[in-house]
């Protein structure tokens, strides 16, 4: 017979996900941080089963990883390299599995093995549907990247592949396809990888850092691509009061990506891709996409109340970015 | 005709909130702490609808009264006298209205105004449950008060009044009380107060560290009744690894709470109080029960495994304690 949360109830789980978090923080229900900086970053992250996750394609293992994963993307792009803590809230129905839970907290560990940090604790309860809240915190660093501090004149710097979280989607689901295009093992495999298990950018954090042109200040802008590639560049045209402008031909495609136009709309607009989006002084930018072989420069940044435009001049319609409310 | 989120969008919604929370925190997805200590202690707290709070009794003011006020109890049971912020992730059906969302921020900022922190951002989703989760973050001090810290020979000391949270939530819902005595309109009022609008021990804090004696260590033991005062007893026996002998007499009730032993049950397991509960050397539990009015000396600790004894020896039955598991 399976063991469910509701037989052992709630320290009996509590118990058992012991050996996932720093002996003797369990028993409080505060955790200590010892940071070597005074200034930390904090994020929270809520992921609700059927909205963000989906247990007929992935399994707990993978959700662990990505409750992590998100969260670091998300201090890696606000530029910290040093993540601290985790702390887990869990809201799971009764009859979930213990089997569930613990390969839930395996799939965190190995994320956090991969890119640093440890759990420290947290909360659960039960509730109709499965919800993961995830705070995490890092150590605040130079650069600290704000969507806000971009200047006009800034090149536009991406990170790396964008559109194969939103293909590997398709592929888990049996999607119909943008066009009738043969999808190559490679990029089958490598899209499902990217939906299943995203991989945050933190070389390319450490590449912007390392390649700082010695007299410039830290002054940058970035963002990830987690709500699409378009959108992060929205978000930080909307919270820097600029214009973008991007070079269709620069932007870094995987090389087995179909060159069909219809897959543009995965490309632009997939989400759930965690590459940098950066705007920076132009000689920082460049150095950064000699430095790191997988950064391009798409475009720049100019005045003028917040657009998007192609270098052509065509205006990118920015209702469509309306796809990733939640509400 | 009422506005809902749905009707606003995700950004609307945040946009309508910036108001509650610290400026410029909003357009990026991480928050920034500045502590002028390098550790800090922080607590995440789930609550879900249905099981943490009931909107047929409690209205959204109040339910955000103690989101927060039940985090601030965690942080202050642990030590914390600086509070310094809250981050909230939120999962609301796509019905809710916006007036109920920003009485709950209301309800919030009222407990923010009183006991100190300021809201630095968070998430939010849809579902099907309304759901808020709160990590809140308060400066180290001393002392750093875990349950795991009594020592036998401590005295254990109670910093005030327990069961009227569980007698409001009876009066609320017009639950049959324990026997049919008759409830003073003083008991009414404040039993009701104390469910809606719970208020953590601060002052308990500030009078525990003024007064401990000169040449003794911080060690101290403490955590909140929350769960009860049996079951906050019981945790820190169960972290201390020792036994508590209790003297019923000595437990300080409302001066008009109902003298018959029916009652007693919700005065030791009703829960939702937040009053302290510490394990203490004797010459500093003596010192803190001559200065703060309210504090008693409720029984000591001895060695032996973890069980709890009324002074005459009765076993007070654990069993009972597994009432507030919620799975």
């Amino acid at each position: 017979m399976t063991t469910t949360i509701k037989d052992i109830g709630e320290i009996g789980l509590l118990n058992r996900l012991k050996k996932f978090m720093r002996h003797g923080q369990i028993d409080d229900d505060v955790a200590e941080i010892q940071s070597k900086r005074k200034n930390i970053l904090i994020n929270n992250d809520l992921l609700v089963e059927k909205i963000h996750f989906c247990e007929s394609i992935s399994n707990a293992k993978d959700i662990g990883w990505k409750c992590i994963t998100t969260n670091i993307s998300d201090l890696i792009c606000s530029g910290s390299v040093k993540i601290i803590s985790f702390s887990i809230g869990l809201v799971l129905p009764p009859s979930t599995t213990l089997k569930w839970v613990e390969e839930l907290y395996e799939g965190m560990s190995e994320a956090i093995k991969e890119f640093g940090g440890e759990i420290i604790g947290g909360d659960c309860s039960c509730g109709e549907t499965k919800m993961i809240s995830i705070t995490a915190i890092g150590e605040m660093n130079q650069p600290r990247l704000h969507k806000g501090n971009a200047l006009p004149g800034d090149y536009l710097v991406s990170t790396g592949y964008h559109g194969l979280s939103r293909l590997g989607l398709a592929l888990l689901k049996s999607e119909d396809l943008p066009s009738k295009e043969i999808i190559s093992p490679k990029l089958f495999n490598e899209s499902i990888q990217a939906h299943k298990r995203p991989y945050p950018a933190l070389k390319a954090l450490e590449a912007l850092i390392s390649c700082k042109p010695a007299l410039m200040s830290w002054r940058a802008a970035g963002t990830d691509s987690s709500d699409g590639l378009i959108e992060s560049i929205r978000g930080i045209c909307q919270s820097s009061n600029c214009q973008a402008v991007l070079s269709k031909s620069s932007f870094l495609k995987h090389p087995d990506w179909p060159l069909n136009p219809d897959w543009d709309e995965w490309f632009l607009y997939g989400g759930e891709d965690y590459e940098l989006i950066l705007s920076l002084p132009k000689k920082w930018a460049k150095k950064l996409s000699k430095k790191l072989k997988t950064a391009r420069i798409i475009g720049f940044t100019r005045k003028g109340k917040p657009q998007i435009f192609w270098d052509n001049l065509e205006e990118i319609n920015i209702d469509r970015l309306k796809l990733f409310q939640h509400f």
